[in-house]
């Protein structure tokens, strides 16, 4: 049967040394099946893997049109992250319990990957959130983020104040440990633990979180994913930091400012057929 | 200058006989301006109001081109819902404290609909709920919601189980005192009380809230307003019940299925140009 | 070795057939070590045990000097609550996972049982509440609960208001879907689920917690179990009720004032030695 | 009339220039009632005061035998933790709207405090913590905290794990943004953001309040105000941190130990008579 891909690249949590011997399971896999395999230079290196051309991470959007992570959600928005710029679609799959980002189990790897080789498969577009920040007016950062942006106090301040305008209305001034911008992607991740809302993958929005705010009105809202946020750093006893998907960014100075929109591109994720989001909420946050 | 509109119709909340004199303003005004007036039959009963002819409630949206409601959000709703089959716009003016449906304060009610007549105003669409009961497969009850759906316990029950679908996937049984489907309208009302995330009235979504859920990570779920959901109730130590907006639509039995969608239709609301809904939310929710 | 108790009292739940064979194998086991047993009259009626003499449950707290109660913790409240007048400690034995009250497995029951025979167990003493319903100053119902006294609306009722006084002074009025009063032992239970926090059962204080109330800032509060609370029904769309222990007690009027403080009496738990609470929360809440 | 009270000290918040004036207007209206004053050596240099003799803070405690304390909560605390080895009495007096510690208005300054002069006042407990940090078993450093001590993670870090202990039981392991110990005074600051629930003055509690907790069942709980807390780091991506009453202590490596307990000492507050916390709580939290 033809594989409705050609080139897949492969790309694993080379922190992880038992990742190896799955990568080259699916290699030789692949291979089998007349696909042509590059891994990815750094996963390469790291697990002494020589069988294989490379690719660099950079290149992987152009030479491949299929990458396989194997790691956990924290690799699967690296990857989402890097090839932001690129349509190519992935696929997420995990060595120990299944992640919302990886539903592919290592034990059924194989069989699930030669469904998703034969053309079995729906894919997904998740949003991803473009983030820039502003000092005197002018761009002094930028990036993206698959699952949050969050500003939030450091360690030492004792509270910041943040106001936050959305589409050019002013919304509130607010005092909290930080705010969270999060796409639907990102709501069971940090926006979650903070008392913000599951957002289900298909909806075009973005959830606005406060983490510990002051007034305790101040509750989770979800906008438009078409809507430009934009969150000015307006008092802070301390250093105010903006993170991109949990990494940090830069510090950012009173009167800074942090606009965040929606991407113009998506990431694609394929899933195995059949595959439901509410699965995947209902055993993750072992309701029932 | 030509009017916008050519026909009004008036509907008040007739418990409050200070709506009286307000009517009779409104009317007086539009009068002056050329525009036909019609009050809705209830309202000129119970408020003794002759002067103007009468119109039913059910044929506002044939005999009108334009409905003021005074009143608080409560009424605003009931119109709403009456007037569901139609696409007459609706504008609210409220007495008091405005609510977040009627954002027309009275005080400055005639220099407000001065401007909307000329045709100064915004439109909003708002999307309703539309549900049906089910037993035995037949439907027994349907009817519509402008804030939400409330499948909940009575007062003599402990505890009900619900069995919940979204789209034909099986989500979850949630064990509860009852579950919210909220419109975006709806999150600003009993879905907040019970935790539940606030949706931005232009988000295509409907935002299930479990209310004091047995399991603690039963969380808000905001889902596409596209999707259909199914709650059956599987479990009850007594009733359980439906409310549409509030009003108890009917008893359920074990094995009775609510389904809950989208309604074809949407509320038309006028808001005065340069309307926020984030001033309402600051001002109504006491943000900072 | 001497027994620590001399007369035990057996307390089934007996819509549980399961649980016949485990009351005969724990009467069996004390019987050999010449204790007096005595089965719980409607125990011994319903599961058919003809062997050992009845005792009425009202006559067990001057009949026996140790009472097990065989089942859940639904059984445990119940026991508790019909033996309040008696200081005669209680010890639960539960067949399948442990409840908050009763932690004695079913698998290790003759082990547990014949350590605490010995003498090897810790007491612990928890608080009960004692209510009063007045109306019109008169009083007209009264009773005792072991997790919590509840006011809330009925099925029907949009939304009840309640003015809270505390010792004499005016807490508020709030607007809600009812109010939780709960012991420590009860914010494991439906305080929990309203958003409650959970107080160690060596704390002195009763949780207040509001069922989705209106005003997002009214926050569970917890007082010193001194106090005395009352709760007056001054406004309901309809029926209001009180419950205690989930069991429904009586319908409210407007102006009824409920009356909750500290009951004269405690209930006193035995557990084996090295029982630890926090092992309960962290396995019946399964943090980690 | 003789005055309760032979010297007291009067300590103000500095850095507002307008405390000055309210510091001389009390100053005189206590000389004239034959008292001896004497103004916080730093208050009366960075205000410029110079009729009135100075006592350094720590003098204060053994030198006066009422401290009247000038601004706001924060003020308040700052001087409560001064004097923690003192039994000596404050009194807050604020300028703006009034603080949960600091609840005598300065309009009705000099009448309340004839009043208080008079003897006519309450007296109040309120508990402090003591904190000690161990570094491979020795201590490192130590203090108090009248609201609370928390750990939290910097700024850098995503995520921090703490493993907690109460009267050497294991509780649990929990991953979060940090945890907040509180006393009841506390619940009402940084706790109550964090999700935690209000904690009556007088009761003998402690509150554990996860901020952000990963697992969603890790709820606030309160704890006796005899139970000793043991608080380790045993994961971090990068520094956390520890602060008392919101000031940075220090910063914690892995395997550091925070011990926290009720210090021996206690605050006295005193308070017009008929002071009730629930008129502060309603007024400060905007209930009804």
């Amino acid at each position: 049967m033809k594989s409705a891909f050609k080139t897949v690249a492969l790309i694993g949590n080379y922190y992880n040394p038992e990742i190896r011997e799955q990568i080259l399971a699916l290699a030789g896999f692949m291979v089998e099946r007349q696909l042509s395999i590059c891994i990815e230079e750094k996963t390469a290196q790291h697990l002494d893997i020589q069988d294989y051309s490379t690719v660099e991470m950079d290149a992987i959007g152009t030479k491949a049109d299929l990458a396989v992570v194997l790691g956990g959600d924290g690799t699967m928005l690296s990857v989402a992250r890097a090839l932001v710029d690129y349509s190519i679609p992935l696929i997420g799959v995990n060595r120990g319990r299944f992640g919302f980002l990886t539903d592919v189990s290592s034990a059924s790897m194989l069989e699930t990957m030669s469904s998703i080789l034969a053309g079995q498969f729906d894919t997904e577009q998740r949003i991803l959130l473009s983030a820039t920040i502003l000092r005197d007016g002018k761009v002094i950062s930028q990036g993206h983020a698959v699952n949050d942006v969050v500003v939030n106090k450091s360690g030492l301040a004792r509270l910041i104040e943040l106001e936050i305008n959305i589409d050019g209305q002013f919304v509130h001034r607010q005092r909290s440990d930080g705010l969270i911008v999060s796409t639907p992607t990102g709501t069971t991740a940090y926006s979650l633990s903070a008392g913000g809302p599951i957002l289900h993958p298909t909806l075009d929005a973005i959830a606005l979180v406060p983490i510990c705010p002051h007034t305790l009105s101040n509750r989770p809202i979800a906008i438009n994913s078409a809507s430009k946020v934009e969150i000015t750093l307006v008092q802070a006893t301390d250093d105010a930091r903006v993170h991109f998907d949990g990494q940090l960014q830069m510090s950012l100075q009173l009167g800074d400012k942090v606009l965040v929109q929606r991407a113009e591109k998506t990431v694609s994720l394929l899933h195995p057929l059949g595959h439901s989001h509410y699965d995947m909420l209902r055993e993750k946050l072992r309701w029932g």
